[in-house]
């Protein structure tokens, strides 16, 4: 992509409401601008940011053979009186009436939706175990939403929900979309720590939360050094001795849930088991914030300079930042010739053509937080080289133009 | 794709309650389930398709110098009263009060939100022109919503929005954009007609509908068989002479739009030309309804047996339907191979490997509207050859299983 047909609009201040520093680079490197309270529309650049994980998310549930469907964001409110939630899901619901004053809500979560189609289109084990998931924009009318994209109103997230006929099937994919999660944030490239959560009468390893290590996380996560144990505060309170292990803090971006028959009862999603008998649908529920992980992500890597990307997730993976593009031919011929190498290559490359100052283009570059910069002068031409810096070098090296694409395999 | 690892769910008789053809057809064929009155779920064969045609306009939009975005589906009401069409829009729009009760609707439409991001990025001239586009959930509260997923309530659109400093660059983008359309319209394979439409003050020629042709289509459009006038039936009505002309039903699909200064002016988005002086942008927009283009192709193209996909938005372009599968090793290992040979390939297949009568197995991929049918038996292998079928051809024909690339890519 060049820079000239494409928008970056970068600010060299963060607006005075945004306290969290993911929420500062995030508008400072127009990844997003906010439409109104909790609302935020994702710019050229932020999008690319949220559709690589979004991929990224979509491949390994696709690889743990999840189904995607869509189901609307507009829910009517019986299936909600089925459960019972109607009531009680509480102020964060945002409630709806259509032109003929019937009640809906924008969906929070598609448990009651996706139970009523399982209803009407499963009927037998053999059916079963089945996991349908969507990626799919959602809305919780938060009291005060703050932090940006961390808790907007409107946000991403995929939602899974897995049917079973027993509970052997149960865990068996719960256990593979423990997996499935801990690939998925090993593949975006964030630090992570999969915790025992609460999830009340269905016991303590019935529900995790995956959490994105940060000091500035708004929960605290307790760990044994010694084992694979983590779990939430309120459910390390509960269990074990609290001074024989160690605290941190991280954001949550995950939750797997095994829910039981909690819906499948309420709603009558029945399947009928070997023998002819009526069963209700044992369920689980795995949820992602797809959205959050962005601002997650920049929470855990960043430096006084701006955003640090994880490559896999970075907006562009590599940008070329020559000197005198439009002033040298020499220059703009190099440029333009790395440019077309390194797409043959594979490489998510921008070309700042925009004939910026070298200063203006290096910081932007950084407060974007791309990986790779390669930057093309007279300078570094007349010695057959070009000049690299990765994101995280303090200092640039300049290397034979033939071994750019080593360079940035190896890295 | 296995068929044992997807979920397809196909009906014998479509509800009573669906009329058009397409609408039955998504039911029967398992690409809709309906949540709510104009409320679609898109079931997994579905959403394929939906997706496909999706890629196709994104990547249109992309080599067209239109850049993705993503805008909230929740707009305050504050910018629509800057407008005026808070209170004229009229009641399909939904609209919404948080737990503040501040008011909210689910975009109908997002001219509002496009223009007030403009208003604060734009500033001069060089910044001009540019093309903005996103892929979105929108929300319309039809009075009585019907025929499916052709008028239903929650409906995904492509829209965008163009910015010039002069009216030589809107026109300029405009062309383009209708060239852009003709060729979505084209690689998705429908049989299309630009028509003139009427755009009130601005002119004859600042607004066209893009129509998929079909008998059953809801609009009357008019045109000349000697040229490439076409009109949609308010337009000819005031202008030619109807009785020269012929007449055809379309279904609109698209609209681009000369918008002038109309929202630039009523929410001061302004712009520096080059002498320094502020004057509103000049706008364009845009919309293809991406949802509505499932049906559309579908009541263009379908037969007693069910849909009729063109191959680019078939939910698989290729079926393999093996008889015997799990009871002759040869006939597994046969489909086996060609299903990885034509994946190789980079056909998109389905397998359908769940042990159906050939009967059930056949009237599935002619309901479900898949291109390519190839059947492996016993009785063919003993030949050394296939059955292949196009879900046109009224008798399959026997093929060498070497030339079945070849055929493939032939169709």
């Amino acid at each position: 992509m060049k820079a000239s047909n494409f928008y970056i609009s970068t600010l060299k201040e963060a607006p005075a409401e945004a306290e969290l520093i993911s929420h500062q680079l995030m508008i400072r490197a127009g990844l997003i601008r906010r439409l109104g309270s909790g609302l935020y529309n994702w710019m050229p650049i932020g999008l690319r940011v949220l559709r690589k994980i979004e991929s990224i998310i979509r491949d390994e549930m696709n690889k743990a053979g999840a189904i995607e469907l869509l189901m609307p964001a507009i829910q009517p409110s019986d299936l909600w009186e089925e459960t019972g939630r109607w009531d009680v899901f509480g102020p964060q619901m945002l409630k709806i009436n259509d032109r003929h004053d019937r009640s809906f809500c924008f969906g929070p979560t598609h448990e009651e939706v996706i139970t009523d189609i399982v209803r009407n289109e499963i009927n037998s084990y053999r059916q079963l175990p089945i996991n349908f998931y969507q990626i799919q924009m959602k809305f919780r009318d938060e009291i005060r939403p703050r932090f940006g994209v961390m808790r907007a109103r409107e946000f991403l997230m995929k939602d899974s929900y897995s049917f079973h006929s027993n509970h052997e099937s149960l865990k068996e994919t719960y256990e593979k979309m423990h997996q499935t999660y801990s690939r998925i944030f090993d593949r975006i490239g964030l630090k992570f720590r999969a915790v025992q959560a609460d999830n009340g009468a269905i016991g303590g390893d019935g529900s995790h939360e995956f959490h994105v290590l940060a000091d500035s996380g708004e929960d605290e996560i307790v760990y044994d050094e010694n084992s694979d144990y983590a779990a939430n505060i309120e459910v390390a309170k509960n269990h074990p001795d609290k001074d024989k292990f160690k605290t941190c803090r991280g954001i949550e971006v995950g939750h797997i849930f095994q829910l039981g028959t909690k819906y499948s009862e309420a709603m009558k999603a029945e399947f009928l088991d070997e023998l002819g008998q009526s069963k209700p649908i044992i369920m689980g529920c795995y949820g992602i914030g797809v959205s959050r992980i962005v601002a997650a992500a920049i929470e855990q890597q960043h430096d006084e300079k701006g955003i640090i990307f994880p490559e896999s997730i970075a907006p562009f993976e590599v940008i070329l930042t020559p000197i005198g593009y439009d002033k040298s031919v020499d220059v703009k011929k190099m440029t333009n010739d790395l440019y077309q190498l390194l797409i043959k290559n594979g490489f998510d490359v921008l070309l700042d053509d925009r004939g910026l100052r070298p200063g203006v283009m290096f910081s932007e570059s950084e407060l974007l937080g791309i990986p790779h910069r390669i930057t093309i002068s007279e300078k570094t031409l007349t010695e057959g080289k070009l000049e690299y810096k990765h994101r995280k070098d303090n200092e640039a090296e300049f290397i034979l133009f033939n071994s750019i694409i080593n360079k940035l395999q190896g890295c």
